[in-house]
């Protein structure tokens, strides 16, 4: 893994603050990491198996010890049943926040809730996809027939594909699931069946187990990523270019301090439009105002839509609370580190959980619900203001750190850009600059932050090089939170890193969308479900090409995976034909067959393939070596 | 755990085969399981992490080490989350057998499939349960508003119960669950959402993670175990006394033996009947016929409805082809030991693998799809009767040990005796004989062989204790196997093992129901997933006695626990108010809190409670307790 001696993250406000923990006698997840030295190899390898009770089971790797579990499994069973069942986990973390928010607009769409429907574009968008006639009808009546499509897919009890899979994957690409088998029916009953195949006594075949992965990677692109970001747009509206800053520089010590963090906007759009209302009772206790800042993915989606500054990314979430400027920190779900609720007992911050699967000892627990979904924001906003007062200054320490960023690179946002080039194409200008090598591909960095990595290293130092090298990156998650705290989702960013023939198509497109300045050489695609976005640049592209979307010059990198998700988002990635890299080995080296048949054997039958790199600037060059074999292939290139 | 030193099995045949199974050269579960030792003492305490790519991560149980994972997640939060995910995998498991057969019901009713609806009286009771008029409506009509409701169940995205709960489960039980907030309200979005709970960075709380857990005790119950009995019954028909035999003595050296495994009666029912069909073929290969024998509830399921003979139980299904007379194996789902290939390989055994989602490498696989279900059966009985000509008869040995068992126990068989006592109220002689005590208590022995018990002692011994106590048994699954062998399934065993007021009862329901004997002190009530039976005669005792289910001196007891499903299982009977035993410690030690509230905790909110003991005389005691303190608090006892 990369780790700089000594350096937990370059992240100058978390390493500051890093400091400060120490000074406050806070134990970190740095420290926690290092408790843990070493990690069983076992488990690491992928080896363990936990099963059934008649075990735990581990194969020895040097073939001294056992070669198989108790039941007669296999290092490569053993090692494909894990990965089956963490994927099946992230699909399902995912699905289950898509289906929230298809509940959210049916009920939107009922009047029975205060959420109006924000973007009727996109719904008609949506509602076209699936082959729904928007003629004549009001969007609430249009919204609840592509609810019904949505809850049809998860009570599909017929053998025909999920209607979200199939509207919205390339066709291509669904020859090739169809020939494998994989496309899901119905998302709920794959993952089941996913859980159900891994149970003691059942699936023994490694290959098969991988298929299922795969399948799994397709229930989590479209049943999750692509469900909850179409459903989200709806709701509150496609993003489009904004303007604001990341780090958490951006709390401020004399407004009332409010951290959103999780994954979804339910609620902290809420928040967000309420901390706005209540401000004049934040200026009642002394304040001047109500900051309110993200962490992951909730903090991207309000970034997206409203301009909500980012306050930092995984890692550093309990560092925010260190500064002593954090007067709450409201969490729905997902990513939410449990010790959290320690570290806010050291200091004032109200730690607010909102979801009936997201509780934690000693936080305060604000249910939150559709229907009461504004009295549960007031009431979190007004905790905040409440805790404002007993911030104690002393404790107080704000690093001023925090870089311009232009974020709200939605599929739409970037054709808008586009199409001031080209109206009547808006993807011809940039299909032309990757066809002339101008743009020689495009990597979508994704992704977690991983204790294993100094903090943001990998998605930084990898992507310096990938610009350089005039590659765009488009970013989602905590890698997009890195690669804006590092400064290169703004127009500088682009004078500085990017290389020429990319700065130049960066500066024309800038130029022509009227930012006077360039496109920054990031575009910030939104929070991890927002992937779907990527997804659909991608299938946009290849339609546009008339290509399958395993031909295109287009890579994806999770430099610093740290969750399930990840592992599911990365299998989606995969099965659309893309090279995905990994800079954390995931638990499958204890197979031989696995790791090859993820690394080499997968791309024979699905176009795409893991790569594994530990190393950032040899994982950009990787990359670009696999961009310029497929530039190749498509005689883009000599 | 209880062992016996130097003794894999108390089961004279099992021990008979392990000794030609070292003199063969084979590699058995017990080999594999010495391999093993000593296992993980993190895993078997529950405080090992594996679920995001920061960790693994382990708490120091001895408190020197770590006592956080890297998250911050305590011991507590990871063995309930392990526990949950656990228990959710049992679930899914049900589920997908439960779905299979109402897809297959569906198809049948639709005239797609050959499986006519055996059972139109069951179809009605189960209609009628439903609330759905059968007035006038042919059985494939109804079936399929069935179906619908089953179907409806799974797609239900209204936050209300699931129907297959809210008809089946006692009044008094679903107040309690309401109170808690765990009725399910459709399987697989519960278990979706289990999945996502145990996600990194999702609930931090052991109490709610237990709830959530108790919560997918009930989509074992309704969703999977209840759903593919009633289905099972519709199309099969609903059990009815048999008499056959049980143990590996049931092969037959001059026959064809064809074992049928797993645990889906949807392949196998059909093998019997072409086994049948297709003897003329044995015969014209030198063979008398074909012999079918099942093992674990593939082999419970052909026995309860067409007398098919049980083979053996989970922890021997490798010493029967051990016998060298297997001439094929087919097996279905779950709890089938991928070491059968390799065993298979050394003899002429073939391995045959039917589904999707269970393959081995190295087995046949001949895909069983409904509507081809005749063709496939076909074409496994002819495998083995080809098979037939290549066994090795110097590799042949059969023990020559097996036990009359009578078996087909459903609720409607039971009561179908009983009814010759008291035609109107068939349940009379039974709570009557609870009542005045001739019967202490029912106690439901369920579940696995586990490779750390010596295989079959602790069913057989605790049982011993519990009938000389005038306990009445009910078994399913392979505890009724191990039972079935011990000669503790025919009425010499109620002379042999029965206390007197126990005897007494038992002659008098075998005289007034013609058997002529006294009916049997351990009833058969059929497979894992036919602990709906048990439940449902829970139900009906509870309802005709006017009391909650928590209240009946009624216990149960997985005594040798393997799978994932025997601990969702025991998490349902819990729910149900029933105090459940397990022989064998779930991973769950290493929480002292999640341990003190499955153990002591839980009753107080939810009535029943888990009991681990591991010696199988205390156990019987400790339940024999429980039940006197449940005949007391209902005014039975002084």
């Amino acid at each position: 893994m990369v780790t700089m001696l000594n350096v937990r993250s370059i992240d100058p406000a978390a390493q500051d603050l890093i400091k400060k923990a120490h000074k406050d006698g806070i134990e970190t997840v740095w420290d926690r990491y290092d408790k843990q030295q070493p990690q069983c190899g076992f488990g690491s390898l992928g080896v363990c198996c936990r099963h059934c009770i008649q075990g735990p089971c581990r194969i020895d790797p040097f073939g001294q010890g056992p070669d198989k579990g108790i039941c007669g499994a296999t290092a490569d069973v053993i090692v494909a049943r894990n990965l089956l069942r963490q994927v099946a986990a992230g699909a399902a973390a995912h699905v289950d926040h898509a289906y929230d928010a298809v509940e959210a607009l049916e009920l939107a769409a009922q009047g029975k809730i205060d959420y109006p429907i924000a973007d009727a574009g996109k719904l008609k968008a949506v509602a076209s996809g699936l082959g729904i006639d928007s003629e004549g009808k009001e969007p609430d009546a249009l919204a609840l027939e592509v609810v019904r499509v949505a809850y049809g897919d998860m009570g599909n009890h017929h053998n025909r594909p999920m209607k979200w899979v199939s509207a919205h994957a390339p066709k291509q690409r669904l020859e090739v699931w169809e020939s494998l088998g994989i496309i899901p029916r119905n998302p709920d009953r794959e993952i089941r069946e996913a859980m159900h195949q891994t149970t003691m006594g059942m699936d023994a075949d490694p290959v098969n187990l991988l298929l299922a992965t795969a399948k799994q990677g397709l229930v989590d692109g479209y049943a999750g990523l692509k469900l909850a970001t179409d459903m989200q747009d709806i709701l509150f509206g496609t993003p489009a270019p904004v303007v604001t800053e990341a780090n958490l520089g951006v709390l401020k010590e004399d407004y009332v301090n409010l951290i959103v963090h999780g994954h979804v906007p339910l609620l902290s759009e809420k928040i967000v439009q309420w901390a706005k209302t209540l401000s004049p009772e934040a200026e009642a206790v002394g304040a001047k105002g109500v900051q309110v800042a993200g962490i992951c993915c909730t903090g991207n989606e309000v970034l997206m839509r409203q301009g909500v500054p980012l306050a930092t990314n995984y890692l550093a979430q309990e560092l925010a609370i260190v500064t002593g400027a954090v007067d709450a920190m409201v969490v729905d779900v997902q990513c939410i580190m449990p010790s959290l609720s320690q570290i806010s007992s050291c200091y004032h911050t109200e730690l607010i959980t909102t979801m009936p699967i997201v509780k934690i000892p000693g936080a305060t627990h604000v249910p939150f619900a559709l229907e009461k979904a504004d009295e549960a924001a007031q009431e979190i906003v007004r905790k905040a203001i409440g805790a404002y007062a007993r911030r104690d200054p002393n404790k107080v320490h704000i690093p001023d750190y925090r870089a311009k960023i232009i974020a709200g690179f939605s599929v739409e946002a970037i054709a808008g850009a586009l199409g001031k080039l080209d109206p009547v194409q808006p993807l011809k200008p940039l299909a032309d600059n990757i066809v002339n090598g101008n743009i020689v591909g495009v990597v979508a960095t994704v992704g977690c932050n991983n204790v294993k990595v100094t903090q943001d290293i990998f998605h930084v130092e990898m992507v310096k090089e990938l610009l350089k090298n005039n590659v765009l990156v488009v970013a989602t998650g905590c890698s997009a939170h890195a690669l804006a705290k590092a400064g290169m989702m703004n127009s500088e960013g682009t004078e500085r890193y990017a290389g020429n023939t990319l700065k130049a198509v960066l500066r024309a497109i800038g130029e022509a969308a009227g930012l006077g300045a360039p496109l920054p050489p990031v575009l910030h695609m939104g929070s991890c479900v927002d992937n779907s976005r990527i997804g659909d640049l991608v299938t946009a592209l290849a339609n546009y090409l008339g290509v399958d979307s395993a031909a295109l010059p287009v890579a994806a990198s999770a430099p610093e995976p740290q969750h399930e998700k990840a592992l599911s988002i990365g299998t989606w990635a995969v099965a659309m034909g893309i090279t995905t890299h990994l800079g954390v080995i995931p638990p499958v080296l204890g197979s031989k067959q696995v790791t090859e048949l993820l690394t080499v054997g997968l791309a024979e039958v699905i176009g795409g393939k893991f790569y594994v790199e530990t190393e950032p600037q040899k994982a950009a060059l990787g990359l670009i070596e696999d961009i310029r074999k497929k530039r190749q292939a498509l005689g883009l290139d000599q």
